[in-house]
């Protein structure tokens, strides 16, 4: 039960596309990351997902349309629906991710940027 | 799937200590509230808890300690442990709420503050 500073935890790293986790809860995970331009199209067969934006601009693109987040934003994205999140104006973004800790943040898509273990920070 | 601004949400209510449901996720909900004050000493059997500060300066008290959380900063309490959320400076503080929906915020206590149906705003 400890206070936990989001600056401070945004210091602790500099790769993108990579969440981090900074804490759990109810079997989900709280992460952290850093994006800028393009991932992949994917989708989670059982796992919501919640986006807060903290810094830059998130653009997720959906089948049907597309939403922007902003800081002072959040997004929630329900299982089985297709996203692809991109970053706007080549800015930086800076995000909190809440999701439960079965999830791969690409879905099924094998992708470079597939992650296998949660990295602590 | 729509993007959520919390600035206008905040701006749907006014009173203190009842959280407002904004989205769902994982079967929990994402909450605001405004709290000012002092809550009441209570514990949540089986639910963790997520606070993330907007506004203000939330302090929480555990049985052996305290933390504060401002801005830019979360706080998670895990399931049975007792904590008394209270205002700091007595200044309004708006919350980020994240935790399951079988949650009763004043836990086993039953107070003139405890809501029983969740409300959405």
């Amino acid at each position: 039960m400890k206070t936990i500073n989001l600056a401070e935890k945004f210091e602790k790293f500099t790769d993108q596309w990579t969440p981090h986790v900074i804490a759990e809860l109810n079997d989900q995970y709280i992460k952290l990351a850093k994006l800028k331009g393009e991932f992949v199209w994917h989708d989670h067969a059982n796992e919501d997902e919640l986006f807060v934006v903290l810094k830059g601009t998130l653009i997720m693109e959906f089948r049907d349309g597309i939403q922007e987040i902003g800081p002072g934003e959040i997004l929630v994205v329900p299982k089985k629906v297709e996203h692809l999140p991109r970053t706007k104006n080549n800015e930086e973004v800076h995000l909190m991710l809440i999701e439960p800790k079965s999830i791969k943040h690409t879905g099924k898509v094998k992708h470079e940027l597939t992650q296998e273990v949660a990295k602590w920070i």
